[in-house]
């Protein structure tokens, strides 16, 4: 039986992320919900569009099961947690971040397992948003008789959620803003050139970033500037390849550009504001999609964006640039969260590419609030997390 | 006796700034060489042109004398500990974190009175860069007989005096920039509203900066936009009263503005490049004093500015504002220490006004880099602390 062997397995490592060691008591309900949370984020990368959840089983003490959700091997974190019990299960606490579903997806409903095996307990962090369970889950838990307790840890598990949880209330995939720039808030100098303001530490960073998004977006002035590739190059396992967005109302991306050439390896989609004609048909011909959206102000309506890839199941969305496209997503209230990398050097001038392009505003009161929940060093750089307050 | 007392309260009040308690053993140099530190430091604000000076003596382990230098005051650190110790010095260690003067300045050299209070070590962080001193104090006291060590805490006791440490060696005033803006480098709006960007806490913290300086510094666009009064309103002690300075080549400052207002309160120096005619007649009536200085394209010659500033012993300059002060002082490697405080704001826009303005760069290995030594909270801002790399 190798469930002694993975229990101080998981422990240490847990120890080893500065999980604070239970002195000599017994482990509480949080300990273990945030030993789910770790489980639960080891799959990063590897859920979308599902959420990320963590499960454990624990029966007198001992952690007798365990289980991690990933897309491609289908089960859901219970139900791998359920099974590696087995008979142990009956009368045991299962712990989770997420409500379990109660519905028929890919799987039957992990309520039905549970129940199923004799589980006496359930500890969960947070409710499912999904419209489908939404306290559904708990409720059918419930009903059978098992003690249900929710709310532990309930913070983190929105967090580690975030992009799940936009996604699935909205429709729209969450979007996260991402600003590698100067000391004096300049992403490029007056003639475009940009790299690298930022170390090799956050351009690493960076890759760990792309590698939690289901796709990345740039405007057509960072594709003729810089010609990216826009890949995740964080050697982590995926299961569904990063799609490339280009915003490029008039269809001026060129034929040669990376991104282009590099489409039949790692999906590529336009979106213009142009008819599609001989240059879109070119452009599907090297392998991009090429999508046609409404204009707003003569641009790509974001909005429409928005919406076109929550269609296409994109829950998540990193955001790299220019300065206009920074703007159109942080003025119009549509980025949820923002990274800004900031490195030791300074640009000035009176022409240097701001990070934020966009409208002016009169005064301050205009401007957009946003909370900082971060600030570390990365590499030679300051890295600092923030949300918009809406 | 107050020794004892003084001793306790000493200790204490440094493990209250997180001062390492030497457990079973007895007190290091390095220890006391932190006392002297913080007695130094616990002058900021009442030594220029002097350098800040904490001194300690300690006989079979027990401090038996202290000093902190004031300029008021006219004595210096090692004398006032002398006179504490008083008979107690014969045979005691000297801890200081400068090097003790060995010429004849308002106050005969401190090298005799240690030399004739029978002091048989002296333990120092630093060398006095004063061309002066640069050395010779040690060797009288070693020629004396006294055992010297020199250099611990050295890069600390550095940053401590860096002040003095500029001024004594190329009598210019040290100069450091203070920039507020917004988490995307701004410091106005495009109309330039400027009131407030960061929070109270950092407006607090720039007060408590102010208190160190000398002199504060605006350009002649700073005082239009903001009309301020660029006061230290820190609420400690200072011996000198803080200088403002404003860059006005053409002599625009009204004479309504609240820093002429308040000329014959607080010294008000002008430096223009016009001719002092009616205009500066005017202003010198309202108690200002106008200095005329070269102009360098077309605007006041900074540089010649800080050798001004220097003739007139101003050791240190705060410089506050706006884009295209920032820039100079930056772009032409006057300035010697950056302080950014960005407030979690987002102003964007396309004219909005840059932390940094100046002349553009073409390519990013033209940019200027800077170390970033701290980076630390203030209220809801960050604080990034720097150091130029020349």
């Amino acid at each position: 039986m190798l469930v002694s062997v993975n229990q101080t397995g998981l422990w240490r490592a847990s120890v080893a992320h500065g999980f604070p060691p239970s002195t000599a008591s017994a482990p509480t309900d949080e300990d273990y919900i945030r030993l789910a949370l770790e489980l639960a984020a080891s799959a990063k990368g590897e859920v979308s569009p599902n959420p990320l959840v963590g499960a454990l089983i624990v029966k007198d003490g001992r952690i007798v099961g365990r289980g991690v959700h990933r897309y491609a091997e289908v089960k859901h974190a219970e139900v791998l947690a359920l099974e590696e019990a087995g008979e142990l299960a009956q009368g045991a606490t299962l712990y989770t971040n997420l409500e379990p579903c109660c519905h028929h997806g890919r799987t039957p409903p992990c309520t039905d397992a549970i129940i199923r095996a004799g589980i006496a307990r359930v500890v969960a962090s947070m409710i499912d948003p999904n419209p489908q369970v939404r306290g559904r889950g708990f409720e059918a838990l419930r009903r059978a008789g098992i003690r249900v307790d929710v709310g532990i840890a309930e913070a983190e598990a929105q967090q580690l959620n975030e992009k799940f949880v936009r996604y699935i209330t909205s429709g729209r995939p969450f979007v996260h803003v991402k600003i590698a720039m100067s000391l004096d808030g300049r992403i490029a100098t007056a003639t475009g050139h940009s790299r690298w303001i930022t170390s090799e530490a956050s351009r690493q960073a960076v890759h760990a970033l792309r590698h939690e998004y289901d796709a990345i977006l740039v405007g057509i002035g960072t594709v003729l500037a810089d010609d990216p590739e826009l890949t995740d190059r964080s050697a982590r396992s995926r299961h569904r390849p990063l799609v490339r967005v280009v915003l490029d109302s008039r269809l001026r991306i060129p034929l040669t550009s990376k991104l282009v050439r590099t489409a039949r390896q790692w999906p590529l989609w336009i979106f213009t504001t142009e008819p599609l004609g001989e240059r879109a048909q070119r452009l599907i011909e090297c392998g991009a999609s090429v999508i046609p959206v409404p204009a707003r102000a003569g641009r790509v309506d974001v909005s429409a964006v928005l919406e076109e890839l929550g269609r296409r199941e994109i829950t998540s969305l990193l955001v790299e640039g220019g300065a206009e496209v920074h703007a159109t997503f942080l003025q119009h209230g549509l980025a949820d969260k923002l990274t800004v990398f900031i490195a030791p050097k300074i640009i000035g001038g009176r022409r240097a590419i701001p990070a934020i392009g966009g409208e002016d505003i009169p005064t301050l009161d205009r401007a957009l609030s946003v909370r900082i929940v971060n600030v570390a060093r990365s590499g030679d750089d300051v890295e600092i997390t923030a949300y918009p307050i809406t």
